[in-house]
Formats: C-alpha cells, structure tokens, sequence
C-alpha cells in the first residue's frame, strides 16, 4: 500500500473511466480521503473504484455511470453533486472530440458535444463552486486543449466548445478567484488514449504518455494555495 | 434616393432588428440586390424594410421574426436559409448579453444564450456555407466581442459563448478558407445601444456609436478579396 | 488633381521608400497638410516627393534618408521631429525581415533588425507623444506582422521584435489612450513587396496587394474619434 | 546533507543572485552536478554557491558577476558559455523592471533593458543551443511575465521586453524543438521580491512566494522528455 496524503478532503473527477481520467483517478488517491468518479462505462468504473480501494483502503469512492453529452445526464451529475457536503477539488475531464467536416456537423453533433464538453463543466462547476464558497477554498482543474487556442480543419465543434471552456475559465477565476476558488486551465496537445487516435496527420507514438501527463495535472492542483497556475499548454516533445 | 453599387447579390443578416443590427441592415443595403433580415421584433423589422424600400426601390427584403435563443428557432431559420439560392454575405449579429453572477445562472440560461450567440450563427454559417462553396465565394462576418478574448465578472455566459464563436471563426478559416469563404471576426467593446446599457462601471456616452460601428464593419467586408481582415478588435476611445 | 480632404496637419511616415510604404504615402496625402517621410533610398522619397506635389500642389512634403538600423539614424530621426511643431499621425512602417536560422543571428543582426523595427518606433512614437499630448489628440499606427503572434522557423529576431512592437502597442495604448492618443496595431500576413519575396514556402502571387492594403490601413486613421481599432490582423485570402 | 539526484549535468542561470534566481539556485541544486551563475552582485553569488557547496559537496558551481544590462555583459557571459563543454539546461531569469513613463523612458532605459531582458536571454539561448544540439538535448527556461500578454501604464519598456522574450520562446520551438531542444516560457505574475516591491497598487503580501515559485519552475524542467510545458502563466491567489 502506497503512502497517502489526506491534503484534499473530496475529488470529483468527469471521465473517469477514459484515458487521461482513468490515470488522473489513480495520480489524485493519494491526496485525497473520498472520491467521485462520473464516466461513461460502469465496468470501468468499477474497476478503477477496486483498484484505488486496494492501494488505499481507507478512501471513500463513489462511481456513477453517466453520459454528459445529454442534457439529462447533465442534470443527474448536477443532482450526484447537491448530495455532497463538500467538494473540494473539481476536475472537468469527460470531453468528446468530433472529427467531422463543418458541411457534415449536424445540430445533433453540435449539441451533444457541448453538453459534454461545455455546459456539464459549467453546471458541474457552478454547482461545486457553491461547495466551495462555503470553505473559501476549492479548486477546479479544466482540461482543455491546443485547440483551445487554435483551430485545424474537421474540428470545428471541438475547437469552439473548448475556447468556450476557456473563456469559462477566465471568468471563474475572474468572479470567484478573490473568493478562494482557483481555477486552472491545462491545454495539452495529442495524448496517447482512444480520442489522441482520431487524430490526423500526426505521429501516434510521439503523443504525451496520459501517466506523465496525469503526474503533471495533478502537481498543478497541489501547488502553494500562495499561488495559483492560470493556464498552461503542454505538448508532445515532437522530435522523436 | 440614395446611388447603389450591387457588389453583393444576397445578404442574411441575424439581429436585424437590434441597435447594431438596424445600422448594418441600413449601410449593408447601398451595396446588395437582396437583404434577408432575421430579427426578434417584427414590427422593428417591417419598418427597416420600408425605410430600405424607399431608399432603394429596386432591392428586394424579406424579414422574419424568429427567436434564435430557442432550438426551434434556429431550425427555422436554417429552413429559411435553405430556401434561398444564394447566400454572399453573412452577418451574425445576433446575440443576448446576460448579466448575472456564476451561482444564479441556471442551465436555461446557458442553453438559450448559446443557442442565439453560437449555435444559431454555427448552423447559418454551416448553410450559407454549403450555397457559397458553389461559387467558390462568400464572407461570413461574426460579430464578437471584447469579451471573446477576456472575461469580467457576472458575464460568465456571454464570454464563453463569445470564445467559442471565436473558435468557429478561426476553424471556418481553416477549413473553408481555402474555398473561398473569408471569415472575418470583428470584436467590438461597449456599444451605445440597449445591450451597452447593461454594461456595469463604465461610463454610457463614451461608448462606440452604433452607426459608426456599423460603416466599419460593412468596410471590412467591401475589401478587396486578395485579403481578408482575420481578427479586427474595435474599443470606444475612452479619454472622453 | 485628387479632391483633396485636410483632416489632418501633419503626418509621419517611415519606411516611405519601402513596398507598402510608398502605398502609405500615397494614399494618406489626400487627407492631410504636410508629410514628413523618412526612408533608407534618398532617390526613392524624392520621386515620392514630386509624385505627391503634383498630386495636390498645396501639400507640403519633407523628406529625409535616414537608416533607421542604426543607433545614429534613430537619434537622427528623433531630432527631425523635434523640429516639427506638431504630428497628428505616426505611420510606424519601417522594418527590416531577416530570414536567418537562431545559430547564426548575431548579435549585430540583432540590434540592427531591433533599432528598425522596434527602437525607432518606440522613440518616435514616444517624441511625437508629446507632441500629441498638446493637442491631446493623435494617431500611431504601427505595422506589425502575423509573426506579431506565431513564430516560424528561421524568423526569430523579426518575430520577436514583431512581438515587441504589440507590447509598445498595448502600453501606449494603457497610458496615453485617455488622454487622446490612439494606438493602432495593424499586422498583416505576407504581402507582395521586396520583403514578402523573402518568405519562403507561401506562393507570391497569392500575398496581399500593398495598395489593397494601404487602403484599409489608411481608412483604420479616419475612423470617427469616437471608436478605435485595437488591433487587426488581416491575411492574404490563401485559396487563389 | 540532502539526497541529490544527477538527472542534469549542466545547468546555466542568469539572474542567480536576485529575488527569484537565488531560489532556483537552490532549488536546482539538488539534480545536477554542475552550476554556473551569473548575476550581479559578486558577494551575493558568493554566498551563493558556499551554501550550495555545503549542501551537496560534490556540485561543481562557478560564478561570474556580470552586468548583462549592458552589450559588454552580454559578451562576457557569451564567452563564459563558450568555455564550456555542455549545457543541459538553461535558465534566463536575470531582468530589470523599469517604473516609468512613456514620456520619461529614454533610448539608454530601453536598450539597457533590451539587453538583460531580450538581447542577453537570446544570445545565450543561441550559444546553449549549439552545444544542445550536439546531445540532441537540452531545456531552455524563460522567465517571462503577465507583461508578456497585456501591458499597464508605467511599464512600456519592460512589456515590450517581456512580449519580445515570448516571441523567442515561440520561435526556439519551432525551430529548435524538432531537435531535442525544449523551449519552456513561464510568465508569473507578481512576486514578494525586490523586482515586486516596485509594483504600484497591488497588496505586496499577496504576491507569490518565490519558494513556492522556484519550487513549480524547476518542477517543468524535470517533466517527462515525451512532454513539454510550452506556456504558463502563475498567478498569485488573490483572494487573500
């Protein structure tokens, strides 16, 4: 059993069954006494919740299976959150990356893909924050993307639901950030899970390893409450 | 009457019928055969088309009032839009402006503003964009804001809506760019109308006069089409 | 003889031998009194000079040949406005774009491209300031470049110079922008002048045409002083 | 004596002996066995490196008190670096924050500063990079600012300076990154310093700590060579 530090009281964490989140579950049970992990698939959802048991057998996990690009599973996530007493670190993670070309997106695309990437972080992020209001403290953790700032062809949707995160972020940070809630934006490039392979035109083996990359997010969130890491962008080092 | 110069065959533009909207529709008619008003107030929008009939007898207008918060709404522009042959320029101008704190924003109010400020003007864009391909040509103008790139408390919606337009503009221009299509973002800060009156701690007389806006950005789209004007951001010059 | 409009006393414009330069010149004599051009080829700015008066012969036009690469053309420079009673207009044109790799830029490529495309607008715009302040009121557009944003290989000190010229941009436009003095930042992407053969991997003849350009550039000082363009990026329409 | 860890061979650092640079110092200490700072204050590196020696016995560490305000400085410190076989990794900390005006910044303020925060980062990063490019390997670390994206009054200089380091950083990735050399840019935001002390209406208790800070800095240079941190910005939490 690894050596646990109880620094954070509760986790919510979004995608929790993919790839990058699946890794940041494992990264954040050291830190933390009680965790909630939403994602889409229950079987691994389970999964993680028997790992993280067994490293740390005191920690509380709860896991619920539940698709945010639907404006119900949204509202269930919501409903999941009031049941807390507290949340004191929010990570949006769930997200989804479309690639179609903007002739071919359809409003059923656009609206599913906000869901899960946009307004499930909103709503999941007001309804925290309220948490969090009550301790003067919290932390929520965006990860957004490089496409957060740029935008490549086939991925309009993507690109504009995560300037849309980001400019959520600013305005976080900007109404609640003198309240003791911080929040973070992390944009990393291509990673190494399912949705890192839908991307075109780029080297697969040269992606950011999701471990490394969980390590990294996780450092973000226990930096010195002195100080607070507004946005970064991490990329594959490319020259492999 | 005023001389016309038909450059442009048909123009769609959305808040017609609004401060900004009223003075594009006015400039814009000097240089089109056809205007296509979508506006929320049908009686504003009947009287527009007078005041352009009288100037230019010859231009055609048709008006609808559609609510472009709803989803239906936006449907129903999308069939509208359909109907037509052409589509050369595109100006989405419409756009709520919520002022509201992170906490009291419910999920009605994100999804009625994304639905008028990104999800109508992506589902035009998208349709005028299939009727421009066919002649290798069209501008799409989107109206931002200066909250496209930063964020002030109690406008959490209205920034991130506006950075996911942003993001529309910049994957249009990567995708259909090279096809013809210039999309052109124009962020403007405070502007004298109705909308400007909600903006807190700034001064009402200093802002952008909505008529001057307005010969500017019909000027953006008058360029020559060697170039396109990418990212323009426009302030009220505030030492008055 | 051009119909001649004198809203403007006087302007100052460098690099006006230059591609886009002689463009500026051109098209902003018909709206003011007195030019002042500096530029690197004497002949050049006198065949500008006599162009110019047989245009509008009214027009009062000085010219000086000054490298501004140079500490002591920079200085020069700043003497020469000294002199002048007032500038209404800085016109921030000249620049020097160095392809060359990070290994073998010196030190000497380096302060030279920094006096020309950052050093001398900055002194200029600091000495014609204040000239400005007397009558607060006054326009400095500086041209700065798509590399005002991105960098690509073999560009490094042009891109960061360029990224210099934004921040003078916004500083000026924080300090002085109350009281009267507005800052333009204009970057456009490649164009077709002896500079723009210089870049490498793009197809000249899609570049923007300088006069197009000059064009818009200009119109960007006769907005109504109640409005003022931050910052614009403008691009060759690439599908050509 | 702490546990050290000889993941680094050489390490380069500007600045070493002011608010920022002597905390990095140590923090770096701990994963190479080679140090070289430069600053200004020859007793302050001193002590400096007598602490560092105590610290780890095994550490070579060489100083060199240089002015690298001046182009003198500059070419001392580029020969320093000659001298050397490698340098792993870089950090340009050393920069000076001018409080002035627009009106009372003179051509010696700016190209003073231009030289310890543009020209000297710069020459040292072209000079690191030779001898990275032989191990395909090697980090450079820029110690930029929140001025490096927005400006306030009083702070043209140091934000033109700030905006020209970011512009290198960009143009090092892309032209230098496909070859092993990583090109980190870190922009924080106040800090309780010396540097900090002449920043005008902000609370000095609630800027960052540069413990805290130099701890997160030295943290992006021992990331995983499969990712790299391209842009930070740190802000101090201020809520306090």
């Amino acid at each position: 059993m690894i050596e646990k530090k109880n620094n954070i009281h509760t986790v919510l964490l979004t995608g929790a069954s993919g790839g990058l989140g699946s890794e940041l579950a494992d990264k954040i049970s050291r830190h933390c006494k009680k965790m909630i992990l939403l994602g889409k698939n229950k079987n691994s959802l389970l999964k993680i919740k028997k790992k993280l048991k067994k490293k740390h057998s005191s920690i509380t996990c709860k896991v619920a299976d539940i698709d945010l690009s639907k404006k119900i599973g949204v509202q269930k996530a919501v409903k999941f959150v009031k049941k807390e007493k507290r949340v004191d670190v929010l990570i949006n993670c769930a997200g989804n990356f479309s690639v179609k070309s903007i002739i071919n997106s359809s409003y059923k695309d656009l609206i599913n893909d906000f869901h899960i990437n946009f307004f499930a972080p909103f709503m999941l992020s007001k309804e925290c924050s309220k948490k969090m209001l009550k301790f003067k403290r919290g932390i929520i953790l965006n990860i957004g993307s490089s496409s957060s700032y740029i935008a490549a062809p086939n991925t309009s949707i993507y690109s504009s639901s995560k300037h849309a995160l980001l400019g959520m972020n600013k305005a976080f940070q900007a109404e609640l950030g003198n309240k003791g809630i911080r929040s973070i934006f992390a944009a990393p490039g291509s990673i190494q899970t399912k949705m890192g392979k839908k991307v075109k035109n780029q080297k697969y083996s040269t992606f950011i390893e999701p471990e490394n990359l969980a390590d990294f997010l996780i450092s973000l969130i226990l930096q010195n409450e002195n100080m607070i890491i507004n946005e970064v962008s991490i990329n594959r080092a490319n020259y492999k």
